[in-house]
């Protein structure tokens, strides 16, 4: 391992959190809320100071080979969450420590899992903060800091960017790495324009309107209200669902668009399964829970919200659908696994996970079936490579894993299988409420310290997709070299 | 595909299935029940004359490729239940023909799940029959016949034997399959003699220590007792207990032991962990369900019945483990899933493909960390076959797949998620009793018609590991050539 790189650009890590660090700031300043801001400000100089100490000597070789990469980002979220969490707990806004950790966790994975019974107490800057956060981390700190510096790590850096975005093959739309994350950054933070745009237009302030798109784009799904998104109107209930939806998709399919190539763009497979598997969702739930609302309109319209809400991982509740029939509730529950697109901000398992799964069944048995047929895996017209394949395999292997592991550690506490599976399967697909004693109108405070542990190493590892975080306890990743 | 030896080897399972009967016929007969004797014969004689009809022409080509194989394995089972289930309905025993199937699908597969409410009303006959075929299909009915019978497909027999046996990758003990089956058998039988002869000396009758033996040693799990064997003495309990863990145990050991290979039986890995998660488990669960039993021996002795019922797959109960807490009822569930060992009568993904998984996430892990590194998997001292490791991929995706539909069809039915999940997870898994509603105390008759449509087919798909069942739905399955 090359500690001296790690270091280096977990220096530059904290320097960029310290900037994010002053947008709350400044909320608290608008909003007079001094002793708050206070507050941020100190965690924010913290930051600045301990990215300066961790910086203050260069390092000589600048590789960053896939170790390093893994290794970097997953210590990264971890100190960003470590740092991240300080406001809550100085404002005393969360009293204990491992609560904040959670939140601001829970935060950054885009997870929108929370330990607050009453949330409409914070005050703004904490608020504004902890829906930040979801921004912050859906599309990814290193690809903006990527977007942003020259390269940190020479021309390896790719292997930062690969750690943290989403999906079985990462790879670059333009040759260059720094491109690709300008470009990502554009359409997200176009969507983003659009999004608060539009909410304004549909009737929210525009405090309201920032941190609920904050938690749509990034699909992570903290609000700023007791009842999540309830009490909005129809009308922006059905906007949030649009972005939610379009936050689940691949950002290639909107590379496509922008350059001109509709074709492409409604081309590829994942994107058309994603839809279809929303659609077909909410045709069977719709049926389902017709008798629960007093039109067809309103089943429909909590249907569609809360597919998009579960499948893209936001978590966003319209109602509470811990009280829909055990149908409705166990095709949720399958939306929770899949997840979103790759290379969406999404979470789960990924689309593009489960077509690739479906193809090697069917070329099993095809095999079979005809001994002597050479058939190869395809994806959008590509052959898939054997590494590819290999990788979706483990990936599952450990994800289930790591699944029944926690479910076995968290059923310590002695809450009932459907809470301490939800709940597992809710932080690791960093969906946020699951069913149960973490339905959507209750929270994840009850468990103990060491289940929310747990809970977090499952929101890291979900929302950085396992590896990293796993080499990290690895004993032979630790050797110099 | 060649039908005509599909057709062919049908019509001798059906006659072998007529031998079978004859059996509770002469139970029928001892215990003067001659209205039930009358209905068994006539299902033989049934089995009998429509095997004479499948057989009476001779194929013309004998050769079982792997989907002749697969498809005539899965046919068969299909049609031995459907014959076996007949004396239960036309007795009036149990009411309903898919009721019926059920339980005669839950006797092949071993897997002991059952729709009775009272068993005890039931007659001798019927009784026996029950726990006979958990028996017949604990080893498998095709390395049955192939132990008897001179090669029904000539050389490629072998095909028949991997369709039926269990675990990832199906060797022969010796050279000749012919020879394997017998050596099989005979371990078989010789466990089964011990085992009843055991259960006589500690107290049991005969008829209940052949029953109860039959579900030991095929890991059925049926008992003739409405409370299970909870009213069998603890002497009589934990003799089972040994008989459990030592069905669950790769007969390859065995194999070993008789030829005075003693290290080789030791070494073999499979069986290390399989004992090693047995004794890891009775001691957590010992430890986390000692004060609900007046000492500590009672907690072990229900800790270890239960723990290798569970793994075993044989479904028995001792008591009802329902009542346990959480964490102990995790803990079942995982062993559940994980089942016993390959080339054993017991159920479960099997401890062989666990292993295999493990040392597949070791070594990309490893291969992340050291790039240049050339690993290989091993298991047992052999380099695992390429073919082996995709085959264990794949057949858990398809498990995972199966296990999620089936959730959700059955969740049709309104029941909560703890019972839809685990009557699932019992079914797939061959184990018999779940938690929730179908509790070691309780049934599976609630279902509707559909779910237990599901059920059937689950318990087939894991009695068969998967594939089998799969190539029959599959439409270029059915091509003629």
């Amino acid at each position: 391992m090359n500690f001296a790189i790690v270091r280096y650009i977990l220096g530059w890590v904290l320097e960029f959190e310290a900037a994010f660090l002053l947008l709350p700031s400044a909320v608290g300043l608008i909003y007079r809320e001094s002793r708050v801001t206070f507050w941020f400000a100190v965690t924010a100089a913290l930051c600045l100071l301990t990215g300066l100490l961790l910086k203050c000597r260069k390092p000589e070789r600048k590789d960053v080979y896939t170790r390093e990469g893994f290794a970097t980002v997953a210590l990264s979220w971890m100190v960003m969450s470590a740092f991240g969490a300080l406001p809550f707990f100085f404002t005393r806004e969360i009293p204990h420590y491992i609560d904040a950790l959670f939140e601001t966790v829970s935060g950054f994975t885009t997870t929108g899992a929370s330990i607050l019974p009453v949330v409409e107490s914070m005050s703004r800057a904490c608020l504004f903060w902890r829906s930040f956060t979801h921004w912050i981390g859906g599309m990814g700190v290193f690809v903006f800091i990527m977007a942003i510096l020259p390269m940190i790590g020479g021309g390896t850096t790719i292997n930062l960017m690969r750690a943290e975005s989403t999906g079985p093959a990462v790879g670059k739309l333009v040759p260059r790495v720094r491109d690709t994350a300008k470009i990502l950054y554009e359409i997200y933070i176009g969507l983003t324009l659009i999004g608060t745009v539009t909410l304004c237009i549909c009737g929210l302030n525009l405090f309201d309107a920032l941190t609920t798109i904050f938690g749509t784009v990034g699909t992570g799904g903290f609000g700023t209200y007791n009842d999540s998104v309830m009490s909005f109107s129809p009308l922006v209930q059905n906007v949030i669902t649009v972005f939610m939806i379009l936050s689940g998709i691949n950002y290639t399919a909107y590379f496509c668009l922008l350059s001109g190539r509709l074709k492409d763009a409604f081309a590829i497979e994942e994107v058309r399964w994603y839809l279809g598997i929303i659609f077909g969702s909410v045709a069977v739930i719709t049926w389902n829970i017709h008798r629960m609302y007093p039109t067809v309109w309103d089943s429909l319209r909590h249907s569609f919200f809360q597919v998009s809400s579960i499948m893209t991982s936001t978590g966003f509740a319209s109602t509470d659908f811990d009280l829909w029939p055990e149908l409705s509730k166990t095709i949720l529950l399958m939306l929770m696994l899949i997840g979103a697109c790759a290379g969406s901000t999404g979470g789960g398992i990924k689309v593009a996970r489960f077509i690739i799964l479906m193809k090697a069944i069917r070329k099993e048995i095809a095999t079979m079936i005809h001994p002597r047929m050479v058939k190869k895996i395809k994806m959008d017209g590509h052959t898939l490579a054997h590494e590819t394949l290999r990788a979706v395999n483990v990936f599952i292997s450990v994800y289930f894993v790591l699944l029944f592991a926690s479910i076995l550690i968290v059923s310590l506490d002695g809450f009932g299988f459907t809470t301490n599976f939800t709940a597992v399967l809710a932080t690791l697909n960093n969906i946020g409420p699951g069913l149960d004693a973490v339905g959507p109108t209750r929270n994840f405070a009850a468990f103990s310290g060491l289940s929310k542990g747990v809970l977090i190493f499952d929101m890291l590892a979900g929302r950085l997709e396992l590896f990293p975080l796993l080499i990290l306890i690895w004993p032979s990743c630790w050797k110099k070299y």
